[in-house]
């Protein structure tokens, strides 16, 4: 298992992460447990802030929260000075718990509700990224009843696929967001938005998929909106004052992934935008992205502790731990893949290959297919890495399963950010 | 979408189901809103249990609470007779809440935690299925710490494949599930748990797979079995008093599925054993069945509403609805397929295909691909069919969605079982 952000093996042989011996983790938090290595999220916050920076462009670096969120999270963001995008009335909620700044807050989603853009506007959210017309006409529809002014980016879908897992790729001619560059009636569209007297276009928003490892994406999709740009410039008598380029950096995950080092990626993104501007004849417009993944998946392990293993008849070796798809279900969505060790005995030699299996009464409750690990027994801790992105924010309850505690540690010491569920919360909303 | 258990179309051209309007339910409850048809549920609890008897075997119907679990479904599993099988602490948490009696509960799972066990002693569970060998020590150990006595079912793996999706199959040689059939040292294991003073070995289970559609698998399945029993009367020494043979009873989800008449099937499968006990020279053991499924899965529809709809440049039309991959992520996980309708308009022409996509931030948030539909409008609502299993019990909080609420409908009546989550809950283990 490659050793990320503050991870490091202490004299007992045990995992530590950031300065925390793991085993002391489990043992006082119990497992399944989710360990954030606080120190990791405020790197990678200012390597955003630096690296995402053009000897021209105005930039604005935005947390994606739905890759991890909660009220401590919403705070450390804020301390770090980035910005947040909500996807949701939940996401808000938490954000407004934490006090985070309403005008540092994007709300995005294809399908907001009537509730969710009321409460936005209550709040004082001043940006929000439409998706589509129908969006469009009942966000100044509310705006006019509430006589409240908001900043509209208008989604677009630029038809550029990354080459990324198909569930996780977002702009292809079909995808379900945004509104195509290619549409008829787009004048027509930004006019509608612009005439409004509570409405204000300020740009537009695209996102061509998640773990993307080649600036040369960005660079092409950056092509496509720097000429759609222009085209609403000349047609439609717009420029634009604000290019929200969404997420998707790439980060790794298992031998072979290939994170793209931001302090040349992300430069090199605003170059590419600021040349492209420049030689089409554009008004260099405020450049915005929105990572999350990049931000704290590499920051989170999940600990585990060994309750079995096993040998099939088919000759595959099993090590069972106390979690699963419940707590991490990207492996069973997407064929994600992990690395993991054995967090007690983190210099024995690696001398069996393992199937890593939850305890859920499912054939599909595998973790990781395939991971060479020190001979495993019972009561041994694993430690999977890079769990920090679309775990904790896709757990579920299957099985009946409790969602783990949370726990931030950063030099030396530990603080737990979210409790772990009871059994009596399981049966909160159950009536009798 | 064919119309399942007490739906009927009422003269308005709305859904109704257990005699309420569907409609109504979505004013009244709001939505994402999973309705469950109570009558569906008793009459396929009384099916099994008439169903699965034969001429000779004494039998037993187990309902797999995994599939769908809260304290109203198990008093209502209460109430029709069936007994329990429950996987995790939190499964048994909730039967325990319900006064299930502990005697009809059975306690699976491939990795159950010292928790978990200490619990289920506790309560006085009398039926464990253990998994493996480790299990079986640790059980003896616990029940002589306690001094409890429990009956022990051991879980085979027959090495049989049901033709299912990759995920949901349980019985191939490299399972994660049971001890193998051609376990070298199965006597030594068989021995002991008879050699225990607080074990009591009365037999094993097996379970072949998911959404089996064909008595033949099962008939299949019980040859290897039968065999197994008679290998162990032969070379252990062991007389099995009783056979679990699982579940993964095969529903319909939508057209071209053909789910088996329980009616038909049912006795056929208790028949199968007697004979093949009969021609194999072995005693016939009590025969026991756990459908989860075929209990609720028809039983289950949720409700949406429809914030918009999208025509792509790609020529695809979406049908965005305020839920998605968190409230049911069958689709994303097993490709499932389900039949819809909008439920205010049942009796409009079916003019136009869809692709049913939620509000999740994420291209593979789609529950429909394709499903033909009157020409959707904002504010319509669309009913899923067959949501009863695995959704409620798998949804998450991705992107922040709070669980729907959970209706009971029967005669005319409903009742919220489960109450939507608030906003409040979303943060009530956040730590500030």
């Amino acid at each position: 298992m490659k050793l990320l952000g503050t991870m490091s093996v202490n004299e007992l042989g045990h995992l530590e992460i950031g300065g925390c011996d793991t085993i002391n983790l489990a043992y006082k938090y119990g497992t399944p447990l989710y360990v954030m290595d606080g120190k990791w999220v405020k790197t990678q916050c200012t390597l955003f802030k630096n690296g995402f920076k053009g000897q021209h462009a105005e930039t604005e670096v935005i947390y994606a929260s739905k890759a991890f969120l909660n009220i401590a999270m919403c705070q450390l963001i804020k301390e770090q000075g980035l910005s947040l995008d909500v996807v949701s009335g939940g996401e808000l909620f938490t954000a407004m718990k934490a006090d985070f700044p309403a005008h540092k807050i994007y709300f995005h989603g294809n399908n907001k509700t009537v509730e969710e853009l009321i409460m936005a506007l209550n709040y004082g959210i001043q940006q929000i990224v439409v998706d589509h017309e129908m969006e469009i006409d009942m966000l100044q529809y509310l705006c006019s009843e509430m006589n409240k002014h908001v900043d509209v980016l208008v989604r677009i879908n630029p038809g550029i696929e990354a080459h990324t897992h198909e569930y996780i790729q977002t702009a292809n001619l079909d995808s379900k967001f945004g509104i195509s560059t290619e549409k008829e009636d787009l004048c027509q569209i930004i006019s509608s938005i612009r005439e409004s007297y509570y409405l204000h276009l300020r740009g537009f928003h695209y996102h061509i998929g998640s773990q993307i490892t080649e600036v040369s994406s960005f660079t092409k999709a950056a092509d496509v909106m720097t000429d759609f740009l222009l085209k609403v410039k000349t047609l439609c008598g717009f420029e634009t004052e604000v290019l929200n380029m969404g997420g998707g950096f790439g980060v790794y995950y298992s031998e072979g992934d290939q994170a793209p080092d931001l302090t040349i990626f992300l430069p090199e993104m605003v170059e590419s935008v600021e040349k492209l501007c420049q030689t089409k004849g554009i008004r260099l417009p405020k450049l915005l992205i929105e990572p999350g993944r990049a931000i704290v998946a590499n920051a989170g392990t999940t600990l585990y502790k060994v309750g079995a293993t096993k040998l099939t008849a088919g000759g595959k070796n099993y090590v069972f731990v106390d979690g699963g798809m419940a707590d991490n279900p990207r492996t069973a969505l997407y064929d994600a893949v992990y690395e993991a060790a054995l967090a007690n005995r983190m210099e024995d030699p690696l001398d069996t290959t393992y199937t890593v299996a939850g305890k859920c009464c499912e054939s599909g409750d595998i973790l990781i297919k395939s991971i060479e690990l020190p001979r495993a027994q019972r009561n041994d801790f694993l430690a999977i890495a890079s769990t920090g992105a679309y775990n904790y924010s896709m757990a579920s309850h299957y099985n009946r399963l409790r969602n783990p505690a949370v726990v931030l540690v950063e030099n030396g010491n530990s603080k737990v950010i979210v409790k772990r569920e009871t059994y009596e919360d399981l049966i909160k909303n159950d009536c009798l």
